[in-house]
């Protein structure tokens, strides 16, 4: 036997035989579960004992759905998010400069102008203080305004008098000179100008991204990578995938949900032979996925109905029903399922739709179509989880944000049948729980405590937001495990503590079967395990 | 949408979704479960409706151990069980030929001169009787003793004055003339002779003996048929299954349980390109079947102690233990999980010791390794179940024969820990259920009669026997459904009424949840549903 984690509180997550004490491993997988004593009678003398001193372990935890490419990425980002001034601003990107020398376009992120006194954005002028020799470009926290240097627009070839774009607009003084401002549409000359990541640049970000996840207990994650790059690169990102893969130098599992639209490359991804369920235990193919509408606090969720707090929307809709039942067929017709992006119920019915018309015009066994976010819900569509077998990825994260603004957004009605994660977990709905991270952090135990209490991180509201909707600590952990492993299709491979499968565990400090649920959001991770190794100790 | 089946009770052995009203079907797949006005919206012009009145609707019964071949081919002989004289035996023979005037070869089996008055074996001359134009052969009831004719006799070359076999028996008279009676080793001769089955033998008594699985409601088997034919022939077999699955004229889908031994046979087999999960939905190969031990009846089950009614034997085992090592560490290697036949405790204890050493030498994802029958137990064996996720094939209705002899062969103490199927049930161990036709008919009702009644089908003892080990119907219904199909690693295509998964349904005339046990064996089996296709109606 290769390792005995002994002495435990193990919590397996197989309901037919719940807990245990000790895990036998040999060649990263499972071999065993009972007694202490029991399971010490395979040790040889070659066998790591390791003293689990009565915590609780549990499988390694599955972020159902996160951007790990963009995760890394964002580690190589000043975040600016907290200067309350423009020169704030500029000494931390001169921070960041000094700590990253060989920063060949130094990108930030964060700054909110509404923070500051003079409430004005910064301009080129403020940026050329960080530096004139590399170019920089600063994204405001809403994302809609990017700031750049000189050195930047000068790459970017842009001077006196610039051909405005549509539905953007690149700043100018009066004499026609360019402030280094960029908003909406305009934002992609940036985006151009910015060096396209190298191999070596997306391997670097995975592993820092990855070795992150670790420390939070993550073992697995499904990860949307492909809107990280260009469109036309994402073969860079998952021949690196592979390669990582192959080598066994990925430090977390991977399945990817491969953002690939429009329909021609869908169809090149088909003709170069990459197909769902490729690669191995480290990194996997993944569903199609599509990104169906835009987010609730930009008003930009697809809704059936008006905005509450502006009727002059319903949102946006990223595809048309007949564009979006195309992509969806073509994909199913060749046995890859998707995952849709929804958060308003009107683009869930236009998924549900487009999902239902698949299947009706070609059955196929045990397709695991899934939605992501699913949150803005009524009855019906709650149902239609279940009839459809349809899988929700959820983010029970998300409150800590959301709580402030659904009912403005929606209405209380529709808040009330809203994020109604008990509802599904107790109708027989297939829930898998991630964060979207770098959208919101990955620490599982924050996660959970917002699943369990319904409440923000600071705790509000009191008695937690419609209670009635709170997860028990079991089911939030099976959304982050067992719940997890069904969703990419492995749920005889992981996710449950089980002879036979892949020795992932996370131990924690304390049992958070046990202890007050505003508790757990402080639970810290002391030991994660993947494939028998412990990759992570604290 | 191809068909609704309405106004039932489905009882969908999916926990997380129970009941349901109707269930809407397309291309052999089921897309939606769920109440009549719901699934009704379905409805299309084309769409065909099936009214279930009110009665129960389970998923088409699996069972997890059966000769489909053999029960084909037993339709083909003769039973002369019934004969009470020699002269019984004649006519029964000679109604027999005059109902199959194609024979060939002319079997028998069953006759036992125990039951008639002078006692005495028949002779070939008792059986010129029946005919000197086509040869005859009839087992003995026990199987130890065959009876042939004189025209088989002279088909296979025996004369005056054969030379006997060891182990066994040539009967010969005064002169030396044989009596055409073949006894133990000497069968071989017997067996030799008789024309080996032909592709279209093979085809026919497949086809026709499945057909009368459906007549039980039964979709679905785990077959061992290589034991039907000479050991060298068992690609014949192999290739009908895959030609008639090919061509979809197989009646239910078979899971073959392959029995291989020796291992240049095994060796061959993989050389030749077979691999486990070869196939399609209604053939795949299964394990290497391997027959580990006797029977109880004949006290060569193999024991841990001497039997107590015959304490000079402990049973016979087949394989030593480095001959049954060899056999499933080579299978465990290629990925093909083994399914041992262990009816003895002594047989269980090496059965285990083999598989836990694949295992630990070389640890895999998911193995399905499994015991067949699995009868003699104690309390170590039944926990090995749990702890090496072996799966328990069983038969419930060998109680209705067993019985009677259980406590005389091991004594009572061992009595009480054998056939533990609540333990199992209740203890998270995989149990999945059988018939071992033509060893036992595969009336499903039956079945599960035995299994939740502890009694034998004319109710004795009248308490059960150890009841405390009576299956609730739902186990009993699990056994035959779902767990069948997570021994077959095919849970996520069958075994529940899911949308995604097979329509394999089987409808009952009563609700065997609702009435008395005692009633559920008389229940009978109005409708079977194979893919969509109703293939039998009462």
């Amino acid at each position: 036997m290769d390792k005995i984690f002994l002495n435990g509180t193990i919590r397996t997550m197989d309901p037919s035989v719940p807990k245990a004490q000790a895990v036998a491993v040999k060649n990263g997988l499972i071999i065993r579960i009972g007694k202490d004593e029991e399971i010490l009678r395979l040790q040889t003398s070659d066998t790591q004992l390791i003293d689990l001193k009565g915590r609780l372990l549990l499988p390694g935890f599955n972020d159902s759905h996160i951007h790990l490419l963009s995760y890394g990425y964002s580690l190589e980002k000043v975040n600016v998010g907290k200067a309350r001034s423009i020169d704030d601003l500029i000494a931390e990107g001169r921070n960041f400069l000094k700590e990253h020398p060989d920063t060949r376009w130094m990108q930030g992120r964060g700054w909110n102008n509404e923070d500051w006194d003079d409430k004005k954005y910064p301009t080129r002028y403020d940026l050329d203080r960080i530096s004139t020799e590399i170019p920089i470009s600063f994204v405001r926290t809403c994302a809609h305004v990017i700031v750049v240097n000189s050195k930047a627009l000068e790459i970017m070839g842009i001077g006196k008098d610039p051909r405005q774009v549509e539905g953007g607009k690149i700043d100018i003084d009066r004499h026609g000179e360019p402030l280094g401002i960029f908003q909406e549409e305009a934002r992609q000359i940036v985006y151009d100008a910015v060096p396209s990541l190298t191999e070596c640049d997306i391997r670097r970000m995975i592993r820092n991204g990855a070795r992150k996840l670790l420390e939070c207990g993550i073992t697995s994650v499904q990860s949307d990578d492909l809107e990280a790059v260009a469109a036309s690169e994402y073969q860079k990102v998952l021949d690196v995938y592979f390669k990582m893969a192959e080598e066994r130098s990925l430090p977390v599992r991977v399945y990817q949900q491969c953002l690939l639209p429009p329909l021609t490359r869908l169809r090149e991804f088909f003709a170069l032979g990459y197909h769902w369920g490729q690669g191995n235990d480290l990194f996997r193919i993944g569903p199609l996925k599509l990104l169906g509408d835009g987010s609730l606090g930009g008003r930009t969720a697809y809704m059936a109905e008006p905005y509450a707090d502006d009727p002059s929307t319903r949102g946006i809709r990223i595809f048309s029903q007949e564009e979006l039942d195309e992509l969806i067929a073509f994909a199913h017709d060749r046995d890859m399922p998707c995952a849709v992006h929804c958060i308003g119920d009107g683009q869930l019915y236009m998924a549900f739709d487009a999902i239902e018309k698949a299947m009706l015009r070609n059955p196929k066994p045990d397709m695991r179509h899934s939605l992501v976010h699913c949150q803005i819900t009524d009855a019906p569509l709650l149902k239609k989880f279940r009839d459809l077998k349809v899988i929700a990825h959820i983010q029970p994260i998300f409150l800590n944000t959301d709580i402030a603004i659904v009912e403005a957004r929606v209405g209380k009605e529709k808040a009330r049948t809203s994020y109604n994660w008990r509802t599904m977990a107790d109708t027989g709905v297939l829930y898998a729980c991630g964060s979207d991270a770098p959208v919101e952090h990955f620490d599982v135990m924050k996660n959970i405590y917002c699943a369990v209490t319904r409440k923000t991180l600071a705790g509000d509201p009191p008695e937690g937001w419609y209670p009635e909707q709170r997860l028990t600590v079991e089911q939030a952990v099976r959304g982050f495990t067992i719940n997890g492993a069904y969703a990419s299709g492995e749920e005889t491979l992981k996710g449950s503590i089980v002879p036979g499968k892949y020795a992932d565990f996370v131990l924690l400090e304390r049992d958070i079967f046990a202890i007050a649920p505003r508790e757990i959001k402080e639970v810290d991770v002391l030991m994660t395990v993947l494939g028998g190794e412990i990759v992570y100790e604290k």
